[in-house]
């Protein structure tokens, strides 16, 4: 009795992805990982190289119905508004404290630009981050009801876990802003800040009674999205990836980057079809269609010509949630 | 006896800094170290936020009569004279063919540029990685007359290695280009390439037979230097370091964005006053003046208002380099 106990535990603590239901798409991850770290294999990998990168809404966290930071940055515009009456007559900051959600939803990116600059900008680094880190306590998701550092896939932090017990140092690679990302990277990915490459604006340095401050300026210094990310990987890292993870279209030329390397790579794209436990949308197989992390039927299709695996939420995940769900 | 030796061997094997006279600069080191590894102490650092910064050029390794890089792109200029023989009457380009050396001495700012130009960019990423290497292999100082990669400071070595011992993470942060000292980072200072911050250009994302590429334009993206360092040290590694090193003017912000944060920092600058072993500039201290790692009389008083430790190459460093000089 207690030795079956015993052994039905061990064979539970052997299984690096217990979120992951059995099939082919849990056995990529597994046999690429034996692959690279076979040392007398014809694809072994040295340690110093073994780099994996993850982009992160969508792929590591709920990132509908709108990217979180989005929703930062409207929470932020209505804590701002009294300080701005002119925002009342003025968009695209009207429609946000009116609170007008088809005019939000079809918010150009000239309208985002204005709102991260009155949002993002003109304060130091240093305030930047408290700001968010507040924001991050109080703010809840409205469809899960739960602050946002909780709605973390709970199969991607094994992932991210059995790559890291494997040699593996893991990077998030965002189109999100880098110096948010870094407020709570470490807590919920246990990733540290230097391992987030993400986009940012200009900083200039400059005095404040005597003391030296990083103020954040209203200007675009790098996107890290789409052909930016396999430049932001090149220059933050200097290595290509083994393996890369991704959900959209921005995420295409960071997979298509890895392949390229020689050797074993493993390429691997959430998609999101569970209308039950998350979202489902694309418009990849008929899916509703949404401009918050798109993923086209043109991108299923070179996925599947090129051998990136789709990771189906509704088939691949028993449980997507740490709280179980 | 045999007791006595081992007893010797032990004293000498727990200096950790044996290329170091004894002295205040050696225990400023040693001090600091203590201070921050002290668990109960008031000035304990946690591992993950000991980070140490160290410029390179002049701090880590030689950089007279020019920058090492600088040597490389003129010798890079003659190479391709042959397919360019527009450069013959061109300035710069004639000069560096025609080797006039007091016309090289007086380069402006834009001079350099082109040369950058047409020595950095205009390849792929790796095609330019292995330009780079190639030339270090047969690429000799003309005072040591040995390969560049062996002009490192024996004494910062022991200091990197020091550091890494006592759970700190090492960080090449040098105005030079950030692609270029990638090249030899990990081997000849145990740092790896995404621990290597420095100036940059542009780099495309293309294809080429089908494949991607990352071309590297004439074009600067990022200027690690002065405040340039500060803003690479947040944009890169997004904290704060606990130790900081340099040894001219473009250090002097890295220093003084170090110190502005709490508890105990440690911020050196090496001082070339050795003309026997190495070189004697300044102009600090009545040494001769130089463009290449000016070290200014106001940069020598302003480290001693603010608690900056001058390493005398002459009077603390027993050992310049590892060849035993």
């Amino acid at each position: 009795m207690l030795a079956t106990l015993a052994l039905a535990l061990s064979a539970q603590a052997a299984d690096p992805l217990p979120s992951w239901n059995d099939g082919s798409t849990k056995q990529a991850i597994l046999s690429f990982v034996k692959e690279v770290t076979h040392k007398s294999g014809p694809k072994y990998v040295e340690p110093e190289d073994r780099i994996a990168t993850f982009d992160q809404d969508g792929t590591l966290w709920v990132s509908h119905p709108l990217y979180t930071q989005a929703m930062f940055a409207l929470d932020r515009v209505r804590e701002l508004a009294p300080k701005h009456p002119e925002w009342k007559n003025k968009e695209p900051f009207k429609a946000v404290i009116a609170g007008d959600r088809e005019a939000m939803a079809n918010f150009t990116e000239s309208d985002w630009e204005l709102i991260v600059a009155a949002t993002h900008a003109g304060m130091t680094t240093e305030q930047f981050l408290g700001i968010v880190k507040d924001w991050l306590v109080k703010a809840k998701h409205p469809k899960f009801k739960r602050p946002y550092t909780e709605l973390v896939y709970q199969p991607m932090i094994e992932v991210m876990d059995y790559l890291r017990a494997n040699g593996f140092k893991t990077y998030i690679v965002t189109g999100g802003g880098q110096e948010f990302v870094r407020v709570y990277s470490e807590q919920i990915y246990s990733i540290p800040p230097e391992q987030v490459v993400g986009s940012s604006i200009l900083t200039k340095y400059e005095y404040k009674d005597g003391k030296p401050i990083l103020m954040r300026e209203p200007k675009v210094f790098f996107i890290d999205d789409h052909a930016g990310k396999a430049i932001g990987i090149n220059l933050f890292i200097g290595k290509r990836p083994y393996a890369a993870f991704g959900n959209s279209g921005g995420d295409r030329e960071m997979l298509e980057w890895t392949q390229a390397g020689d050797g074993a790579r493993l390429m691997m794209l959430v998609y999101h079809d569970d209308a039950e436990r998350e979202y489902a949308y694309g418009p990849a197989g008929g899916l509703p269609d949404t401009k918050v992390g798109t993923f086209t039927q043109a991108l299923m299709e070179e996925a599947k010509k090129r051998g990136w695996v789709i990771i189906s939420m509704k088939n691949d995940w028993r449980r997507i949630f740490s709280f179980g769900q």
